[in-house]
């Protein structure tokens, strides 16, 4: 029925991937209107009537990719840190994980099409704000659960969530690979920045790094 | 000519300035290649012929948007804030003024246009990117400077740049102006999470809310 998608696994499930991969790069490249069926059925290799094996529709499709987009952010930033107990850490981790996903791995396009394309309408578009929304509550409600463990001095928790996600998310906009500063420091130095001022430690607990701190405050 | 293009004003800037707001909400609206010629005449009010007196081309029409939003940027956040001489104090102005220049006043599809519109290749796509690199490199070098005059702990400038752009600029995707949180209250609360951890106070002066934090921090 179709020529084989232009990657290597044969899994039905990556090779659906490799669809909406390609269609999110070719939708950023062109935009959504100029990008036609065709385009994006060239693009992955496929026939025409073989890109409809993996999507119902063109309108359908960007659902698809934004969709998928918050199955693989779900997956590797939301559940692995849903069980820490201890909410800075927890939210440091999310930090982490997030700045991961957005720096490494994850392909630049789904971010952008997830972040950036209006196009969607009616009930598609309440599907993936639905999603967006559930991460937003997950940081606001950290944030609450930090303050009343004292674990943090006082902040208005949506601003800070959304301070959080402007600091983390922004990233994809300039972070280069190829560039002086590696992924692994930006997120000490975004979790240093955003927890530094906010973080109430423990007595007898010192911050990770008190030579830094104490000396530019001597 | 032309139609008068719908805007009270009378003053050619000011309707020149029309015509680039009503073609930003309606190439956001639509997407840029759906969006014609013809259709952005219609919704500014003119003849085709008439809008060609405003543009040059619809190429040329991206180019003047994003070059439309640096200008007002410049004149409302950067220029203002040039002269203050203490780098923290120009930096919090620098934020204060962000914030309300996205969350007041200027149309959201500029902005959006500004940030999110990839469309400009060669030449003007350059232009514009060389305009945004002045404003990175201004907070850089302010925060260069703050560090050397011992205004704020150690921080990677570059970093510190693109956390204070991301909070800013990601205002622009979630703040409502009906909301419950008004846009005074969200500029103290993000200049506080900003610079809450970062500045380091002169011998004798205490942050502006030491009552809130010293009562967290009990």
């Amino acid at each position: 029925m179709a020529r084989t998608v232009e990657v290597g696994s044969d899994a039905p499930k990556e090779r659906h991937r490799a669809v909406l991969e390609t269609a999110a790069r070719l939708i950023c490249e062109k935009g959504y209107e100029a990008a036609s069926v065709q385009d994006i059925a060239d693009a992955c290799g496929l026939t025409k009537a073989g890109l409809y094996y993996y999507i119902r529709s063109k309108e359908d499709l960007l659902l698809e990719i934004q969709n998928y987009g918050m199955d693989i952010f779900e997956e590797r930033v939301l559940l692995p840190v849903l069980s820490i107990a201890d909410p800075v850490e927890r939210l440091k981790a999310c930090m982490e994980k997030n700045i991961l996903l957005v720096t490494e791995g994850w392909s630049k396009e789904v971010t952008i099409i997830l972040h950036e394309h209006e196009t969607l309408t009616g009930a598609a578009r309440a599907q993936i704000n639905a999603r967006k929304k559930r991460y937003v509550h997950f940081l606001e409600s950290s944030f609450e659960e930090a303050m009343r463990d004292g674990r943090i001095r006082r902040v208005e928790p949506r601003v800070a969530a959304f301070a959080f996600l402007g600091q983390v998310l922004w990233i994809y906009k300039w972070f280069r690979p190829d560039g002086k500063i590696p992924a692994d420091r930006l997120t000490r130095e975004m979790q240093d920045l955003f927890f530094g001022g906010l973080e109430i430690l423990p007595k007898g607990r010192t911050a990770k790094k008190p030579a830094k701190a104490k000396r530019a405050s001597a």
